[in-house]
């Protein structure tokens, strides 16, 4: 990952400011009531990022927040925010998400995407998608055009291109990085480790929360592997009064251990604060299980209070709220973090 | 579903108990340490079944959970257990699983399963499978023989073959009852409800829990849509010490509300009895969400206790303990159940 984010970040900066910037509106003044949104774009690593490339890539956690935190900010809905901070992620191919994502052990792109309403408990998802752009947007098309949750494979496809979807060859994912990426590690008959989900979580000023997760999961990944991305309860999850969770990380420890209701019961039911439960499960069950590559999460509570933690070495992630408080890191700003 | 159950039993009862019974082995002495199984054959209805009808159906009961009690009596593992008792309801055509699924609107058969192993939190799923014999088979193989918990389609049907399974044309699945029944629902533009997926949950001597389940899905689904089936913490899940979990019923609201898993972390943080648990999840939430069917559970907590419940008007199920406590039902034997 190291080497594709060196190649990557050269090629792909000065475009990307432009291209992922939509600067044309005039941005009316914010409505004075309190919001909160966090994104992640992946967590992993065996080593912390140089602070120059850090730099370079909190440019672009920014530009994904202000997708968001300007809906937030002018009265819109957590849902519309969360999904426009993730087609944002997805549109750029420095992520593990539409454009730029993995590639599997046979040179293909398959992505999967979910979305949660914390107001109505409504969701939606799609797995194994191979040629709709943004996959998100097809999560939240089942959510709200069918009676279903999960849609996979083909018949998903159909579903998106029924609904006026735009449709791309899957090449169109494709990055020369992610080429790089495959060929070494089929070269060394490896899986990738399953760095570079993304995903939001906001409360907007009504107290709903939203959340939303988008991949292309594990590079080299075959027999069709899903991770815990299209699995509510899994990776995701949102209801309103108690939290809303987005995931990144080996997704089969997600979903063996249901982290993202996890954190939601150990709120609901045992009274643990948002840290408190996050801590339980990251450090003291998913960090506890064997063969895993660990992860992070990021959250919000009912008041409006962020937690983003990881048990990698980094997690990209980005973060404001109607107090003013915002930022955007990549590396563990606090050291004493896990020890709470 | 009342009229193929009346046209299919007649057909098939007799043929049956010769072909799904297995009788030629010697059975030794039961160990006499305590375990318990339970099994459902789905949960749906408007009305309760014939009392006549109802009789039949126990003998399938019975025959299937003679498969898991049969390995719990020698000392074998809860995870045998829960495998061969749902082999044998896919193999049954009166359930939707395995032969005798439903059908797709294009008058095809995709397959769902889920294992899960208390013992260590392993899980196997598959989803949109249209040509393994024994989804549950492929699910248990993707538990131990992949680093992955869930293969969906066609990736995961090739992960079968490589295994070995028996492979078998769509066809297989197919029963005269089904054709009728999609074919109606296909003339007045309609979903079937989700009835007739099978599971079962098993305690072995050695306290461990495991919890199986297998469905056809929802008759006249389309666009590749998945249910709760194969979603661990949704339709299945099993912790030891704490409990074991199988459902059937309307997919989309288990997926919604994590129901497997939330069962687990009212127990396990909120201190509540299985009953209790069971009681909250199933009246307390699905019962009040909007436009569902409803449907069931049957669980087993670390003590042995078996607890059946269902906001419909039947499930078909069975259970034995080592105590000598066993039974088959279809129709609500105790009408104060639901107020506990």
């Amino acid at each position: 990952m190291r080497k594709f984010i060196s190649i990557t970040l050269f090629v792909l900066s000065g475009l990307f400011v432009a291209s992922c910037t939509d600067n044309s509106g005039v941005r009316p003044e914010p409505i004075q009531e309190e919001w909160s949104i966090v994104l992640h774009g992946g967590a992993g690593g065996k080593s912390e990022m140089p602070a120059e490339d850090e730099e370079i890539f909190k440019i672009f956690l920014n530009e994904a927040l202000v997708e968001g935190k300007t809906i937030l900010e002018n009265g819109g809905s957590a849902l519309d925010a969360v999904q426009a901070t993730v087609i944002y992620l997805e549109d750029c191919p420095l992520f593990n998400a539409g454009k730029g994502a993995v590639m599997t052990s046979d040179k293909r792109h398959e992505l999967d995407a979910c979305i949660m309403d914390g107001s109505n408990l409504m969701a939606g998802a799609v797995a194994g998608l191979t040629d709709v752009k943004n996959p998100i947007k097809a999560a939240r098309l089942v959510m709200e055009k069918t009676p279903h949750v999960l849609l996979i494979g083909e018949g998903a496809s159909h579903f998106a291109k029924e609904q006026g979807l735009e449709i791309v060859p899957n090449s169109y994912f494709t990055t020369e990085g992610r080429v790089k990426e495959i060929e070494k590690l089929l070269s060394e008959r490896k899986q990738g480790s399953p760095m570079g989900t993304v995903g939001c979580v906001a409360i907007d000023k009504n107290g709903n929360i939203a959340a939303a997760t988008s991949t292309g999961g594990m590079a080299g990944k075959k027999w069709g592997r899903v991770g815990d991305v299209p699995i509510v309860g899994a990776s995701t999850i949102a209801h309103n009064g108690v939290v809303g969770v987005s995931s990144t990380g080996h997704g089969e420890l997600w979903i063996r251990q249901s982290v993202a209701h996890d954190i939601y019961a150990l709120m609901e039911y045992k009274g643990m604060t948002l840290k408190e439960a996050v801590h339980e499960v990251l450090w003291n069950k998913i960090d506890k299980m064997e063969g895993g590559t660990g992860g992070g999460v990021i959250c919000i509570d009912a008041t409006g209070d962020i937690v983003m933690d990881f048990t990698t070495k980094i997690m990209f992630r980005a973060w404001a709220k109607s107090s003013g408080d915002t930022g955007a890191a990549v590396n563990r700003t606090n050291p004493e973090e896990k020890k709470i």
